[in-house]
């Protein structure tokens, strides 16, 4: 047990900076996901960065000696495993001043040290602080593994007094009990929440994703939101009323329909995690799909209540009713620009692919705001208000936003950069896929592109030998509106294999009308929550001969 | 004396590759190209590169003695001060081996030895070297002082020939008899038609890029236009009557501002060159410019004539009053939609800087359309009209479009690319420039980025190891709004040079607020006609020991 500490201490003190966010990483590996709740975002990152800083110093100063004394003092905390402590005893003890405990079952922990270590960052695991895991385990699901509890077993420090209660168990105080049923199909990356994307096999069989493969990204339970009683609040301008939809008041409304491709900002973050580690879920090619909405358009909706635009900047903020055990639900905003603007098409649509939408897509209401980041189309809609800021909510402050390949959790700065609004030029390969065997004579290469804003991709290049030659594929012939292209287009090549050829490295790269196109190379994109993954495409393929 | 020339020489040695680059731009200077035909550019750069080879071995190797044989020459020069030379003589000592000399008025100077004390740093200074001050004097206004003029007067040698003053009047048959004086410090890529870009040393020196500085792209020789009788046909909706505009009737429109970025398709295409022959001018990072522009929207000066917004996709097609011998003028067009949007700030511009078009720029009227392509900011004016199709110009239909890299002359169909409109992110790095010999310790890399469509920067980083590692630039503080971040915006590094290294391998990219990137190499985006050369921009540097 000392060796293996010992073991576990040294390249982590050595590396100190690097050691915080790759034991945060360790446990990630298996992660789902990804974001967590946006809990006191400001402590968050104070105590982030106080805590990069202790380390950094930690890391450079100590040494052995560190190491030593950190053994002994864990092995005292291990001597003492067999302590009994009341739950009075141990919701005393959550803070770094009095000691971080927490408990499992009938077990103690003492997470003190932990805590900055901590994946999803300190502010989290303080939610449990002096209390039992299971409501926040339960919540992501990620933590219920061997290996997370094999990484708390070295905090144990006694048992509960078995006359206290326990704490409900997993199974009875699971928020995600009424999830929905979901295709199985459908390749899950993250079961609470739940987060799936289609196979590539199925991904492009259709222009129009069926609604029980389209790509799902949750960040927290389902609701359950029963349709007579759902209302949309809609804030109005100061001074004036707000307004209180029924979902028959939002019929009342002119029905927009528009096709648009939903893409996460984190697909193709798979590719990424090869590079280096990141922080998230791991989506393969899939955290894309295509459907056609319909619903009232926002801008109708707004001016009803009052608002026009504003000469200042202002921000159209909503929130979901989707929310964490402290009650904070998911939220994110858009310009109040695109929000007004007709052409801009931004639904609060009440149908997806002619059907109400499905509960794991936002039912009754989500926002679509085409051409934009998944992230904003906020489901389960409760509330929309414009405000002169951003939506504070921890996913447009302190995620979903793209960063140099230098930054790393110590140095980044979530204010310096923008919140991830239009998406970059995107392309995948659907078909054949990586490490698969093809045929001599002839292959058939498939895929998808895909670009932010409306822009319409107007070329998808294809080489079959890993980009030093090009062929230009033939895209879809689905009609796209000038400057409102909102919907992928899906393309083929068909070309001879060349004689011989044992293998192929096969690559896309897809422009857009703006002429932009998709980076060579992976890393220099790579960033720490790895998003906006849109380096070409490769997939390796065998040759029968 | 000895000793002050010690001083002065030896660092105008070590910096010979400085010297040597600007010497290049004067050499440059007095090449001609033509836009039509591709311009031989493998010999124009074998040239370029032998002589910077040259300069290389000139500043490794002479030393103690040149510094000596320069003292002789100085002597030997005053002694000559009230000697007569011809302009021809003057011209020919623009390089530290020749001599370095300029004039102002009447005056001859030979101002080798002060190249290295020019507060501006050498590389401004031998942008002047075998011509006149007055064209840079002109520009930056603080040398026209007492003291200034008394420091030169110590450099005088001797007086122009009299009979040498005017520059030789073009033949008269020449139908760029007529084309405006040009600023002596630009890069000349073509003469007739006239094509010539600002020297990166002075590129990103002013955010607004100087008048006389301001890169010129002619397609046709400049008409000399009288303001008198000039009218702009505004051709009316089908059954309505036309409008025929004086210059007076359009400031009657309100007067509208906007900084604007202009980039010509083809800048940057020097460096395609590199991967395969273009057709095309050799545009190296300069043909990009910020101007304050002023005029009357086109949306109020369509909506006068009577159009609106139309159902079906409509065009602004612009014709200009230059033309060739057939009588062909230059003509290009932009979406309907983007010409009658208030927030695009399309203008009818008559003011560039506070003052009225230069010839080169269009005088007196030229298109202005903000963040799109150089090629469709019409100049001089004649005639606006809305049609159903694009501008059926050569330079709309069979010009400035993008092809894959597999497209050749003999399979390309210009039917099947979009014309270049919204243009990508780009951003290249001014200083140091390449092949240049730095200082051990710290480097100052500087730079421009700028991306079409109104997208903001928002990030540049660059790479002193050839893209391994990265590191965020500091961005101007230039105002910006939001969407409409029509200009670029100037960037800037200090960085320690990293100990031991003999060379750099410097390299920026950039990132807009769509989070589109630069692709990180040349060859997959090259294309037949060398437009949208958007790579990382690479240069390499020697560091003294």
């Amino acid at each position: 047990m000392l060796l293996l500490l010992h073991k576990a201490m040294i390249p982590g003190l050595r590396k100190a900076s690097t050691l915080r966010l790759t034991s945060r990483l360790c446990i990630r590996a298996c992660s789902t996901d990804d974001s967590f709740r946006p809990q006191h975002p400001s402590f968050t990152f104070s105590d982030d960065n106080s805590a990069s800083r202790g380390w950094g110093i930690m890391g450079t100063l100590l040494g052995l000696s560190a190491v030593l004394a950190y053994h002994e003092c864990r092995c005292r905390a291990a001597q003492e495993s067999s302590r009994i402590y009341t739950r009075e005893e141990v919701s005393s003890h959550r803070s770094p001043k009095t000691g971080i405990w927490v408990t499992l079952g009938h077990e103690v922990f003492d997470v003190t040290e932990f805590v900055d270590l901590h994946p999803g960052g300190p502010s989290k695991l303080m939610l449990a602080a002096g209390g039992p895991l299971e409501p926040f385990w339960a919540l992501y699901a990620v933590h219920n593994q061997p290996q997370v509890r094999e990484i708390l077993a070295q905090y144990k420090i006694g048992e509960l007094n078995p006359e206290d209660k326990v704490s409900p168990s997993l199974e009875t105080s699971d928020p995600y009990a009424s999830d929905p049923p979901r295709h199985p199909a459908l390749k899950v990356n993250s079961q609470r929440p739940f987060n799936a994307e289609p196979p590539p096999e199925l991904l492009t069989e259709n222009y129009i994703t069926p609604n029980p493969l389209f790509f799902t990204r949750n960040h927290l339970p389902v609701p359950n939101v029963d349709r007579d009683t759902y209302r949309l609040h809609i804030v109005g301008p100061p001074g004036s009323q707000s307004l209180s939809l029924s979902l028959d008041d939002l019929y009342q409304f002119p029905k927009h329909e528009v096709t648009v491709t939903l893409q996460c900002a984190g697909n193709r973050r798979s590719e990424m995690t090869k590079v280096k580690e990141v922080k998230g879920l791991e989506w393969k090619i899939g955290a894309i799909s295509t459907a056609r909405w319909a619903g009232a358009r926002l801008c109708d909706v707004l001016a009803q209540a009052g608002h026009r635009l504003s000469k200042t900047e202002a921000h159209v903020c909503f929130e979901g009713l989707d929310s964490d055990p402290t009650g904070t639900a998911y939220g994110a905003s858009i310009p109040l620009a695109r929000a007004l603007d007709p052409e801009a098409e931004v639904l609060l649509a009440y149908e997806m692919n002619g059907q109400p939408l499905p509960r794991d897509h936002g039912f009754p209401v989500r926002v679509v705001v085409p051409g934009v980041v998944g992230a904003r189309h906020v489901k389960w809609l409760g509330k929309v208000s414009v405000e002169p800021e951003e939506s504070d909510s921890h996913w447009q402050r302190r995620d979903y936003k793209g960063f140099s390949p230098s930054m790393d959790w110590d140095t980044v700065d979530f204010d310096s950069a923008p919140s991830i609004q239009e998406l970059p030029i995107q392309s995948a390969i659907t078909e054949p896929q990586d490490g698969e065997t093809i045929q001599s004579g002839e292959v058939t290469v498939k895929g998808y592109a895909w670009s932010g804003g409306g822009r319409a991709v107007v070329r998808v290049d294809v080489s079959l030998d890993g980009g030093i030659t090009w062929q230009v594929a033939e895209l879809d012939k689905e009609e796209q509106c000038p400057r409102k292209a909102w919907a992928w287009r899906l393309w083929q090549l068909r070309a001879p294999v060349p004689a011989g050829q044992k293998e192929l490295n096969i690559v896309c790269k897809a422009v857009d009308d703006s002429y932009n196109v998709q980076p060579d190379t992976v890393a220099p994109i790579w960033n720490l929550r790895g998003v906006l993954s849109n380096a070409w495409h490769r997939v390796h393929v065998h040759v029968t001969p």
